[in-house]
């Protein structure tokens, strides 16, 4: 059986990244392990680490991406929540058999090896999934 | 200086427990630790632990509380981030130097104990932020 193992990162949408961090790396004091643009994502991001987790400030860098859209809909807040799990294929297999929409069908991989897949809020009550599995 | 130490839990609002089980815990596999109505808080939450941090399901059990509108306003999704710190008087007196709006100035205590605290969203992007010291 595939398993969740931990909350890998919780992502915050942001429209202006150094105000955001006056409040999370000056005022909370968690300190800041990387910022970085990525273009694949049309993304400026943080990544915060705070105990085995992550915080990631995530700014749109263009207008037309389903982050761009959430910002100019709901505003500044949690965008998604990031679980790791052991097993993406058998954990993607698992959630179909259940009927569970997800929003990849097939594993996504990122820039750093990772493979990831994001499951649709209409079957996750309202919430951006996102599945990491770590080489 | 007070630390945050780790992502303590991240709470989501829904309007069916049992509907949201059937993702959380039965798609997804995540064991529900306990199930209790809290009244304090007009709701009725399941503990879902995850790693370090934990997944709360919170349903409101009235309808006149900042939960419900929540629930109203914005519809099923993450409703607020605590983060565990190790010195919440501390903190708060740090946060209020910085200028960050409370909306407990002075913390609560919990039934088990726990002293608590939020921030309000409008000085921290837009996320409804709670602080936990956990003697």
């Amino acid at each position: 059986m595939p398993v969740v193992k931990k909350v890998h990162h919780v992502a915050l949408v942001v429209a202006d990244l150094e105000a955001a961090l006056t409040f999370w790396r000056d005022a909370l004091g968690i300190q800041v392990a990387e910022r970085r643009e990525v273009p694949a994502e049309a993304a400026e991001i943080a990544f915060l680490p705070l105990g085995e987790s992550e915080l990631e400030l995530v700014r749109p860098t263009a207008q037309d991406t389903g982050l761009a859209r959430f910002l100019q809909k709901r505003g500044e807040g949690m965008h998604h929540l990031c679980l790791e799990v052991d097993d993406l294929d058998g954990m993607l297999q698992q959630l179909r058999q259940r009927g569970v929409e997800l929003i990849n069908e097939t594993p996504r991989s990122g820039a750093d090896g990772k493979r990831y897949a994001f499951i649709h809020p209409r079957s996750a009550g309202g919430v951006l999934v996102e599945l990491y599995e770590v080489p």
